[in-house]
C-alpha cells in the first residue's frame, strides 16, 4: 500500500475531530473539505468554549484570514489547550505582511507551540520576519531563497513549515520536500489555500510525523484538484468537483499521480 | 393534492420572510435553501436590530453552531419578539453536549417559548438533559430509547422535537412520526443539518400545525436529496443538485416518493 | 474593441486588490466573484487593520447585510482611508428600510464620500429618505418614479447610484442608463446582489469613470448570468456556472449580448 494512501485510509477510518478557529470567507470550505476527506469538522470560536472544544478534538487549525481581537484570544486559549493535550496545531498565516496588526498577532501566536505553519511564499517570509512586498492575501514577490527561508524558519521554530506555491515547500528544518501536484486552477478560486491547511490538520490528527502528514495531505488534495480540473468547465464547476474527487482517491491513483521530490 | 405538497405550494406563493440568527459555517446554505424553496431569507444578528427584524418576519430560526455571548443575546431578544408576535421559533441545537458553554446557553434559550427544537440524536438527548458521549457537531452514540427521549422532551417543553438521523423522529409529545426519506450522502456534506432547520422554519411560517409543517419540510428536503443523489458524482455536485431539485418538487413526485410512518 | 470589454481586460491585467467589509452570508461569493474576474479580493473587518488594508487596496466595497457596531466602525475607518487615498468606495445598502438600526447606520456611512451606492429599488429609495414598504433584504414595492429617485439621490450625493432590478438603473445624477442584461434566475439564488457590488468595486478599481465602470461590470456579470442560465438545471448548478462563465467572457460575446440603453 502507498504510504500516503495509508494515512488517508486512517483519516477515513478514524474520522478525527478537527477543531477550527478560522476566517469567515472560507469557513464552509474548511469544514466541508474535512468532512469529504472523512474527518469530522467543528468550528467554535467563542473564547468561552474554544479550549474545551479543543480538548475533545484530535487537532486544531487556526487561520487568521479575518482575525480580530476576540478571535485571536480564542485562538490562544485553544492553542494552549492543544499544547496541553499534545495534539497538533496548524497555523495558516493568511495575509501576514499586509498590515501591522496581522504582523503583531502572528508574533503573539508564534509564542505558542505550533506544529505546522502554512502560508504562501510572502506570508511565510513575513512570518519569518523577512521583509517582503505583499498584496493582500495573494502571494507577493519574495526575494531570496524561499527554500532556505522556510527551512530556517522551521528549524528556529522547531516545527514543520509549508510554503505553498506552484510547488509546495515542506520542511521540518532538516529535510525539504517539494510537492509538485496541483493545477493552476487551484489558485484561481477562493478557498483552496484555507482548505489546504484544514487538510493538513486532518492528516496530522492521525499521523504523528507531521512533516509526512502535511505532505500526504497536500498530495491527496492536489491530486483531487488535478482530477477535478480535467472535467470542469471553469472555476465554479472545478470547485465542486474538487470535493467530488476527494472521495474517489484510491491507492492506485495516489501511487500513480503523486509528484514528490526530496531536495534536501 | 398531496397535503405535504399543499404546504410547499403555500411557501412558494406566500414567500415568507424567514429571519435567522445562525452560524458562520452554513449561513449561506441556510439563506439559499429558504430562497430556493420560494421563501425570503434574512439574517440580522446585531442585538440592536434582531428584535425589529423578527417583528417583520413570518418565522425565526436560531442556530447555535458558532454561538458567542453577543449572538446569544441577539437570539434572546429575537425569540422574545417572535413570542410576542406569535410566530414560530425553530431552535437548532448544534453541538449541544460538546461543551459546558453550549449546555448553559441552550438552557437559557429553552427558557423562552420554542416551537420546534431540532438536533441529531446526541444533541436532542443532551438538550433534554440526558448524559451522552458527544463528538463535536456530529452525532454521537445515544443510549436509551431515542423515540421516548424526544417524545418526553417535546411533552415537557410543549413543543415539537425533531431528532434527525437515518430516520428523523418528529413528535409533539403525543404523536410520533418517522420521516424515512433522505440518503446517506446528505450526512456526508456540511450544511444539510442547518438547512433542515431552515426548511422547517420556512414551512412553519405558513402552516400553524408545526408538527406537520416540520414533517412536510423534511419530506420535501429529503426527497430533493434523493433526487440529487441519483445524478451526482460526489459530495460537491450533490450539494449543488440538492438546490436544483428543490425547484422541481411536484405534487406527483412528493406523493410517490414520501416515506412517512406514524409510530405512536 | 468593445469599450466594456476593454475595462474587463484591464481588470484581468491589473488584478486590482479589492478590499471588502461585507456580510457573513455572501462573503465567499464576494471574494470569489472578484477572483474569477481576475481581481484579488481581501476581507479584513477588524477596526485595527481595516484602514491599513484599505490603504494598500485599489477599491473598497462596504456591504451592510449583517452589520453590527464593530463592523460599522471598521467601515468608517476604511472609508476614511479610501477617501484619503482617493480610491473608489462602493456601498451596498442591503436591507436598508427594514430596521431603524440600518437606517441610522446608512445615514452615518453616507456622511463619508461614497463613489457608488448600490441597492434594489426599495433599498435605494429608503437610503434616499423616501418611505417604502420593505421586506427584509428582498425588494419591496416602491411607489414613485424609481428613475427619478435614483437620479436625484445621485445628484444630491454627487455619486453614482445603481438601483438593481429586472432592469438596472445606473445614474450619476445627470445621465441615466438601463442595463437590461441578466436573467430571472439571478434573483432566485442568494448572493448575486452582493456579488454585483463586488463586481462594480472591481471595475471601479481600474476605471475612473465610475458610472461607466459600474455599467461595464454589471453588463459583464449579467451576460455571464445569461450564459450560465442556458446550461444549468436549477439554482444550484446555475450558481456554479455563473463563476465558470465569467472566465469565458470575450470581446465578441460582450459586444453581441450587451443590452444597454441611455434614457436620459
Amino acid at each position: 500500500m502507498d504510504k500516503i494512501y495509508e494515512v488517508l485510509e486512517r483519516v477515513r477510518k478514524e474520522s478525527p475531530l478537527v477543531h477550527h478557529i478560522t476566517n469567515w470567507v472560507t469557513i464552509y470550505d474548511c469544514a466541508n473539505i474535512v468532512k469529504v476527506f472523512g474527518g469530522s469538522p467543528v468550528m467554535a470560536h467563542a473564547p468561552e468554549e474554544a479550549a474545551e472544544m479543543t480538548s475533545i478534538s484530535a487537532s486544531l487549525v487556526v487561520n487568521i484570514g479575518t482575525l480580530n481581537n476576540t478571535s485571536v484570544e480564542a485562538m490562544k486559549t485553544a492553542i494552549a489547550a492543544a499544547n496541553k493535550k499534545g495534539i497538533p496545531v496548524i497555523l495558516d498565516a493568511v495575509g501576514v505582511g499586509a498590515t501591522k496588526y496581522r504582523n503583531e498577532k502572528i508574533k503573539e501566536l508564534l509564542e505558542y507551540k505550533i506544529s505546522v505553519i502554512k502560508g504562501n511564499a510572502s506570508e511565510i517570509a513575513s512570518a519569518a520576519g523577512i521583509s517582503v512586498t505583499t498584496k493582500g492575501v495573494d502571494s507577493g514577490n519574495v526575494s531570496g531563497d524561499m527554500v532556505n527561508i522556510a527551512k530556517q524558519f522551521a528549524y528556529d521554530k522547531e516545527c514543520v513549515v509549508v510554503a505553498t506555491g506552484k510547488e509546495d515547500i515542506c520542511t521540518d528544518g532538516e529535510s525539504v520536500y517539494l510537492v509538485k501536484n496541483g493545477t493552476p486552477m487551484m489558485s484561481q478560486v477562493v478557498g483552496t489555500g484555507s482548505m489546504a491547511a484544514s487538510v493538513i490538520g486532518t492528516f496530522c490528527a492521525v499521523e504523528k510525523d507531521y512533516l509526512f502528514a502535511a505532505i500526504a495531505g497536500l498530495v491527496c488534495f492536489e491530486i483531487a484538484g488535478e482530477n477535478a480540473d480535467k472535467t470542469s468547465e471553469g472555476p465554479g464547476t472545478f470547485k465542486n468537483k474538487l470535493f467530488d474527487k476527494i472521495s474517489t482517491l484510491s491507492d492506485i491513483s495516489i501511487n500513480k499521480m503523486k509528484r514528490l521530490e526530496k531536495i534536501r
